[in-house]
């Protein structure tokens, strides 16, 4: 399963933030891993893999498989089980795209049309339940029970995270603890459990499986971070939907969170106004975005992201040094770095 | 695990078909079963058990949670495994009927308001996805390797099941074979699975699992022509949704299959107009159901049903006589007395 590549010191210090360290270590098993991907989308029903691989060959980075390898290839697992399980997090995640698309009402999914807006709600639902369907058989094929426990936990607790950001929605009173036991859940959950399963392969010992695992959820908690500060501050470019997305759909994120907690009453009844009633007008999102730089409440949503990053770096740290280890690190880096 | 209940000779020959038997029979195990049901829709996160148990407390028989512990007592299995696998099984098809009511745009269910209507249609995708994973945590507490495939299997497969309906939806030259398809997939695999699971935890030789999986699979169907029969002719308080949901939705069900091929080309042109553009004005579905009438449509779907029940009852003639089987018989006439 380790990929043997020749040791390099230099590795661990990234001139440029990148994931070329991460893609290089992992590049053989990927390919499984999209040959899997591939072949387990398919389906006589022909609507099946049609709204699937819309979705899986839209150019997402596969980073959650990428760290299922890469933790593996850490704590030199030696197998075939690391790629299914690297399957069966792309597809959870897949699956969990498509019917947050649904959730949101979504028309875009990383700068192209979403599954749902070609083949309607009803594909996105059915095709998710499918690609989740995939992922427990895979999972399964594997045979690792405390593997299964780990994913079958994170399928849970990732829907009631977002059940749980659903009901903060549209409530601005939401605070910090709340918000992030929400990303917790939607999002740094799955980077977590990706991160956990390559030593449990590996049978190491339960330190390392908690090492891994407080790597995956600092650095999925940064990620979030990073990509709710995107949301008022990146470039449709970049991030594949359009700025003020969240802001339209009335989402509470951390920059809200801090600018409401720091505005006056005035300002409390902008929000109130914008992310409670909707009730957005021309300028409300230049305003917004305006009120969030005053109390520098973007700028300190990537001070914190910088701090879940190195917390993630921080776990890891009692690794050997080597290629895995510093392409976990640079996955940190580059993370963080999609904010300027 | 097996309820010992005396032994009732008579209990083959009921008199009027009723589920008296399966209730009986599994009564203590089915306690358990629904304890275990509300303790695993618990959640901090308020919405899931609220939305959760409208559904899971709105009067459903839980007939397929009933039809696993009823082939383990067929199989007399003793342990703990079935009264879990039979809570998976209640949570699958509940999942189901969440995403189904988002996919089919149902205002009602069971007679009650669809979750939908109440909280939207977010958290009817949510919440149905709260419960799949909670279903495959209970799954695997088991540990039983086999079960867990045959149900994983099953999600697979129900899902595909959808969406090859999805894709058949408007369309009047769906035939037979194509219909069958579907509610092997959408219907009568999660009866198949619910009834393999029994012996397959009992440990019994799999000719034995593969006859308690026909029996599922022939229940299944007959179950589902049944329920088609009855939306063209069933009454409202007897099936809890409003007759002509299926026209009205442009479903293509066995009735209408038998009368589009039966029809003149006029007939055809009826149907598409109806079914294919949705063009359903005052007095459609009267005559719609005139030209079912007229074709023998509802009769013959019920004589079909008859068919595959009858299959059902054979497939698990082989197993002792007892209540157990006795119970499992009832069943079958007990579905196919739904409609008159």
């Amino acid at each position: 399963m380790a990929v043997a590549l020749p040791f390099d010191p230099a590795a661990d210090v990234a001139a440029e933030p990148s994931i070329e360290g991460i893609v290089t270590l992992v590049r053989a098993d990927m390919e499984r891993v999209n040959a899997l991907i591939l072949s387990r989308t398919g389906s006589d029903v022909t609507m099946i893999p049609e709204v699937a691989q819309h979705l899986i060959s839209s150019g997402g980075k596969r980073l959650r498989p990428m760290l299922t390898l890469a933790t593996a290839a850490l704590t030199a697992y030696e197998g075939d089980g690391a790629v299914k399980l690297a399957a069966s997090v792309e597809f959870m995640h897949t699956a969990t795209l498509l019917h947050d698309d649904v959730v949101d009402d979504s028309e875009m999914r990383r700068g192209k049309l979403a599954a749902r807006m070609l083949w309607g709600n009803e594909a996105s639902v059915l095709v998710g339940d499918f690609l989740l369907g995939q992922a427990f058989r895979m999972m399964i094929e594997v045979g690792n029970m405390r593997a299964l426990d780990i994913l079958s936990t994170a399928a849970v607790v990732i829907a009631e995270g977002e059940v749980a950001q659903l009901a903060a929605a549209k409530n601005i009173a939401t605070d910090e603890d709340a918000y992030l036991a929400v990303i917790r859940g939607k999002t740094a959950e799955l980077f977590a459990a990706a991160c956990e399963v390559g030593p449990v392969l590996a049978g190491r010992p339960e330190a390392e499986q908690a090492a891994c695992r407080a790597y995956g959820m600092n650095l999925g908690i940064a990620f979030q971070l990073v990509d709710d500060a995107l949301d008022y501050g990146g470039s449709k470019a970049a991030l594949g939907k359009n700025v003020g997305d969240d802001f339209r759909e009335g989402k509470i994120t951390l920059p809200i969170v801090l600018a409401v907690r720091r505005g006056d009453e005035e300002e409390r009844a902008f929000w109130r106004r914008c992310l409670e009633d909707g009730a957005i007008g021309e300028g409300d999102l230049e305003r917004a975005m305006a009120l969030l730089d005053r109390h520098g409440a973007l700028a300190e949503t990537v001070e914190r992201a910088r701090a879940y990053g190195e917390a993630a770096k921080q776990a890891i740290a009692g690794f050997p040094a080597g290629p895995a280890r510093a392409a976990l690190i640079d996955v940190v880096d580059f993370c963080i770095s999609r904010v300027r």
